[in-house]
């Protein structure tokens, strides 16, 4: 099992999933398997759950558990999964990861807290959260400052990697980010700080940039998570206009799924449409689609579709 | 029971109860008894569990329901308990509140999630949170800026007092705030809103003005209860003038234990040396006190009684 | 000099000007006549100076006017001139819109001060500042809560164009706003408020979206304005297809031009390539950029030649 | 007058002063003489005008200088007098700040901008306004989290004080603050850091303990600046027990003032009924008082004065 833990060198694309829910808000344990398929179809690497857009802040810490145990048992080992264990209480965090480590996760991401501001304050905290969880645990870094208000910079990020070594993994995505990107890589290139593995997230809305910069791939829930992984596909074989060109093609929806809030709502929507979840249902307090709504996606998908028709053809 | 349910009249003090953990960071059940008999020997008219200071958030689901459990068996309808019940999840917040209105919960706290911001949003909240609970709950409405970024105004408090009519209470602490609690009380004379109690939190630091502008008690922590207990009563007599000289007695170490963050330390402190709690254990994410912190705090308590003998003497 | 003046019906590309500096930081009078020749050429239907992005707050208040009296003498008449007048007080604020309107000013665009929170302290505050305006001075109320932090709902909105009429104008950039769009086009369709015109932001980030919604066209800097010319007079002609396909072709340019704090330095520096300002200087604190990003840059504008051409051919 | 500057060593009251309007608004120049005079009657070590509490932001550029130049003639050097100069654009803080040290200015004092998050951002910025200004201007750092929502660790602070010999004085502000100043002066009694000065501001909120922990004193406005010069007196000559006597019997009122935005509204009015200056007019935007704020200010003066009989008698 521990060849698949994410360690620094994992690469690819690692998929933020949903939490599906019925049409009356209970958890979908039977869309677990479609949604599951769905992602191991689209050729994704790794799957993480319990992220903030896998609505984990309105779970019960009893249906957290139902959920991931349903996740491991279907994914079966087939690919990595991580899970999101951000907590305001630490004892919380760490009960929740030591129960999914031992149903099998790959890692844990830990985001910190929105109250924290100085580089001494987020250095504590993830102290303490990595003594709290043991050594043992690989931790994945949640660089969100647009959803956490937290700022992490390439200094702290360095001495945060040097200092805890179960960090793994950076979830980059800071905003703007790219030279941050540069930032971290060039401290590594320069020998004075570890390699850490760097996967970018905002829904991808610059990854082909991002991958320029050294991300090592993409961790995001973009509802067409095959344009992710061709993408990085393309850009591993050194066919950097190839992984532009899919990239244009699905930018528009990139772009509408990257409206904060509203997003979720869309990707549900998408996710349902092709098929992955019985109900595109988001849990309250959350966003709802409107007809408009409906009606702007039609058409983003339906030109997605057509542009790609014509790249390919 | 029903008599202990608060409603648009009640008055008095309504502490906020600390969450009593052992020195490893267990829940330290045992403390419960002491803990509220010191509340009750102090004098107040109602206790409120499960609040922020109460550390809240760092209990997991479980935990929540047993401490409840316990205070409602140890208090055993001597005076009215309210649960806070604020949570990311729409769904958690109304299982917990139905869960502790069945074990004779007075009424639930909810304040609005720090992300609101503008009047449709927050009453867009509210409508659901009422919708969710049930008519028949009774529901304290906390507005407390400081901690939850979230403003409201007194229209805005008119108008969910008038459509929401299960809201029984605000529990006021925007700072400043005296103007604001003048606004509402003037509503109502007017005619314009029915009556709602209001109780003063922000640890009592200005109760003798908010008692004359038309509060009806305080609802806050402080770590000397009967200091609230004497000043309310006093107001209520009449006798402002000693109403202020017991609160001015007491200031320095309100204005200490009102420090954001460091306070829950010392009110633990404070509760631990008065023999309420076992031990001060504040759960991680949290405060600590130094050495320094603990001289400050003998010094100011020495004061607060020689200041006292003086005024009695 | 009235027909100048924006109102409720004002249509099409305002475009939002930078400020041109030279190498050395000083105000760079001499690229005024580059710069505003370039915006005419583009087709712009007018133009918006000391806005955010025109780094207004890091002007003196003698260089602001300096800047503008150069500015109207360049245009001369022919597109309006609008002009940001945003200040923390409420006295410089009037101060500086009365100089530009007896320079010519076709309006003024105000922003919410970033300590305003509930309706009642934002509508107080346009109250305020519409009263020190004095009435004859068209207002452009300016929606961007990602800058300023402050969220205006819908009512909010009504209710100040309702109660202010000299609100001529939405700038409308909160993020997602597309539904918030419907919601006040609605409102006018109910006869419920009078119109006003609402031009777009974000840089553009969504703009054939927002046309669909009843935006009147849009007000933002994108350093390529003459896309957003021909994206709304292809919408206006009824040709949706070609709007949105133009528009594409510069996505992902208007992306990376949309990320906060850096974009400022790509937009100065692709005006400064097209020959529109002598240096692309942006004065401190402000974003600087690295070699990566001018190989991004340069990447991106041609693909966007590329794309254009494939279009066209 | 290099006598005058501020240095390292610099102990004492600080008082911040307020600016002076006429009813109808504009700077009245007339009440700088009683206002200075009643500041130099109450025995402080010095003044510093234009800082937040002096409405610095809704000056005019022309109208800071008038009013600086005016307060230099009329001290006459008689105590030290820094200037404020935050600004958003570093340029206009670099003119302003040239300007009042050429006046005589003992330094000046600079908040970071309230977009600063991180340590390296803040570490660059004061770098930058360290250049500007020229290593021979005396600087002291403004740390004052609730105004700025920007928070500076220890570790920051002992860093900027190592990089930029310019900084001579920490403005202290920070809540709660009192183990940074314990941390603050351990790393200068380990001899990892050059001293600096610390007054501290909030109002005087928590000046005895402050002065405990190692603060030089106070650099404050509250309305009885007296009482600063007081309590700092007796706590210098070891009287412990006679300085916070004092403080407490003011405390009801600085807790008052301390009110956040309506704090200035109580001290002009103070001033204003002390004679220290012509009109407590505040500029817009900002507080006014209701007729119940008038009567708790009434009521609290009094109370002072009677519990300062008291304690003398």
């Amino acid at each position: 099992m521990s060849a698949h833990r994410i360690n620094e060198k994992t690469r690819g694309v690692y998929v933020i999933s949903v939490t599906p829910f019925r049409d009356d808000g209970r958890l979908d344990l039977q869309s677990v398997e479609s949604l599951m398929q769905f992602y191991l179809d689209a050729g994704v690497d790794g799957i993480v759950i319990l992220g903030m857009m896998g609505e984990a802040g309105k779970l019960g810490d009893e249906e957290s558990r139902i959920f991931a145990r349903t996740v491991f048992e279907v994914v079966d080992g087939r690919v990595p999964v991580a899970v999101g264990v951000s907590n305001a209480g630490l004892g919380n965090l760490v009960g929740l990861a030591h129960d999914v480590m031992e149903m099998g996760a790959a890692g844990v991401m830990v985001a910190p807290l929105n109250s924290l501001r100085t580089d001494a304050q987020i250095a504590a905290y993830f102290t303490a959260v990595c003594a709290g969880l043991g050594e043992d645990v690989p931790v994945i870094l949640q660089d969100f400052p647009l959803a956490t208000t937290v700022q992490m910079s390439p200094p702290l990020i360095d001495r945060l990697v040097e200092d805890l070594p179960q960090i793994a993994m950076l979830k980059h995505e800071d905003w703007p980010g790219l030279n941050k990107l540069t930032a971290l890589r060039e401290t590594e290139a320069s020998g004075r700080r570890r390699r850490i593995s760097i996967l970018t997230g905002n829904g991808g809305l610059h990854l082909p940039q991002e991958l320029d910069r050294g991300a090592d791939g993409a961790m995001t829930g973009f509802c067409f998570p095959e344009m992710l992984v061709e993408v990085c596909a393309a850009h591993a074989a050194g066919d950097r206009d190839r992984a532009e060109d899919i990239f244009d093609a699905y930018l528009p929806l990139v772009r509408h799924e990257a409206q904060p809030g509203l997003g979720l709502a869309f990707r549900k929507e998408a996710l349902h449409r092709r098929g992955a979840i019985a109900s595109p249902f988001v849990r309250q307090p959350g966003p709802k689609l409107t007809r408009s709504d409906m009606k702007d996606m039609d058409r983003l998908i339906d030109r997605v579709h057509r542009r790609l028709e014509k790249l390919e053809g």
